[in-house]
């Protein structure tokens, strides 16, 4: 059987380059991994068409933007993009921004 | 358009005979909720035969089981289970503990 059981601290990380993703779980049905943005990264609005995706900050804040709705989500904040709705977050702190993310369904396997 | 972004401190509560639960976004992909069990109750072992679950432990110490695995997990642990495996948690501390869970696909809507 997979690894059933793994430390979000362990799956955080940065790049100099773009944000950092680490997968923590993936089945046919969802992709559970870490998203993590630093000082001025962002990742830039997009969608899924036939995906949910939500973020769980762990760490930081994020400006999100879901739709037409901008707001700032903090540490044990959860933001939820549905299917087909454009979503995207800015980490303009002077921190780490971490989030747990979900993909459902996760086509890649 | 549904509500995207919700706080889990809102969402966290009790109830004397059983673990108490609450649902933060669902859709038909995935249910996203809290699952939380005060000192001395449990959710025993089940499992969903067509889908995932997770629990992102959010406060307090669970004793997980998943499959043939029983470990405890605290805060800032996630624990997966696989469709088919059967799953379950119990609180033998002191103190609240509290989980964000999904279970994917959601069949429910």
């Amino acid at each position: 059987m997979i690894e059933v059981h793994k430390k979000i601290i362990d799956h955080v990380g940065a790049r100099p380059d773009k944000g950092f993703k680490a997968t923590l779980f993936e089945t046919p049905r969802i992709m559970l991994g870490m998203n993590c943005l630093e000082p001025g990264q962002e990742q830039k609005a997009h969608d899924h068409p036939d995906q949910d995706k939500f973020y769980c900050v762990t760490e930081g804040v994020g400006e999100f933007l879901v739709g037409e709705a901008t707001f700032t989500a903090s540490a044990g904040e959860v933001v939820f993009a549905p299917a087909g709705i454009a979503h995207g977050v800015r980490n303009a702190s002077k921190n780490r921004l971490s989030m747990l993310v979900g993909i459902t369904p996760w086509k890649s396997i």
